[in-house]
């Protein structure tokens, strides 16, 4: 099954996880693409009323856009099910996130969520975190000076730019400077390093928060921490 | 001597420090607009050629107006000396910063320098840090959810509003919710858990960071950690 395909499983299988009159978070990113398509079929089919909080600008112009009633995260006291791709993930669960530049948003959201379903391809397994570059999110005011101090840490960063060459921006109108991990043996004491150093705003190591990985393909397979 | 002429003593002893040729960092504030004076005079008499460095853009304004050579924090790759304000000091030269919302730039700015020196008026030396409220800097996404974190931890936060009751924004667009940690013994364990929180871009706890306080007044008092 391509990979797509793959995606769309899992996506659906995701579906079964939400019930009516919850409070579900939304993703970002294609896999959550076609979890809130998904969704929004479900919602029609068996007139639920949800409530929906949404991890960045795209996903909740998706989502409105296929008639989800979306709220602030700031108008909700709790989050029931969140359901998200992942870019990377091992075997306990532990993931890096933030390909799509929507790591805090996604982040603040987990963290408020009593279960986070992560929904992949196969592709995203790994026995090993690293070889997918961990994004940081970063204050643009003294990047320069962040930067070398990554690079002294040996994490050979780079600043993720557009296609113009341009420093990418997040929602929240930061820089997302990418590092490399993949020497890295102990991701808990990076990732407290990391959220310790002043200008850094958050990083994509999701250590502890992930609840349920479905993998997508002609056998949907299920992974419970 | 009234407070404002202590402020405006104490900028006038700092100068002392700087020289020719440095690269210096400019606060924020009251007592860090009088240093910008002080130093805009001494530029002109003595013909120094200087590099400044500002952490707002109150600050980078009032510099350039008086003529002063302002470059971006990105543009130097060290800071010889920053002279800034502080709102409350202890004896271990720790202090509380931000009361003019500008604490994430100060620290970054502080961070970078080989000596800080905080110009104060009397009423801001304390046996004690907590008299004065502890500025926070969050996002706004999720900044409920965190204001309800901060409260569980006995902080006492409260957002801080204008006179609108709008929220105050920071120069980075979040926003600052003040905390009371009057009642804190371990101020170094409150800083790393304030920082580890999602949500949390920065607060005000300049720890270890601080060499010399200089008190104005007639006598005017140096405190060197």
């Amino acid at each position: 099954m391509n990979i797509n395909l793959q995606k769309k499983s899992a996506a659906q299988a995701a579906v079964n996880y939400i019930d009516e009159g919850m409070i579900v978070g939304l993703g970002t990113g294609s896999t959550a693409n076609y979890f809130i398509e998904a969704l929004s079929k479900k919602i029609k089919a068996a007139n639920w009323h949800l409530t929906c909080v949404t991890t960045s600008t795209k996903s909740r112009q998706l989502a409105e856009s296929l008639g989800i009633h979306v709220v602030s995260i700031d108008d909700v006291n709790h989050i029931d099910v969140t359901v998200d791709g992942v870019d990377e993930f091992d075997p306990q669960l532990n993931g890096i996130k933030g390909g799509g530049v929507a790591l805090l948003f996604e982040k603040i959201v987990a963290l408020s969520s009593n279960k986070n379903i992560w929904i992949v391809d196969t592709s995203k397994k790994s026995d090993k975190l690293g070889s997918f570059l961990l994004p940081v999110e970063i204050i643009p005011f003294g990047s320069v000076q962040l930067f070398t101090k990554l690079s002294q840490m040996n994490l050979k960063p780079q600043f993720r730019v557009d296609n113009q060459n341009q420093k990418v921006l997040t929602d929240s109108k930061n820089y997302i400077i990418d590092v490399d991990i993949s020497h890295v043996s102990d991701i808990h004491k990076l990732a407290d390093t990391l959220k310790s150093l002043t200008g850094i705003v958050e990083h994509g190591l999701f250590l502890d928060l992930c609840h349920t990985v479905i993998i997508g393909g002609e056998h949907i397979e299920k992974i419970d921490r």
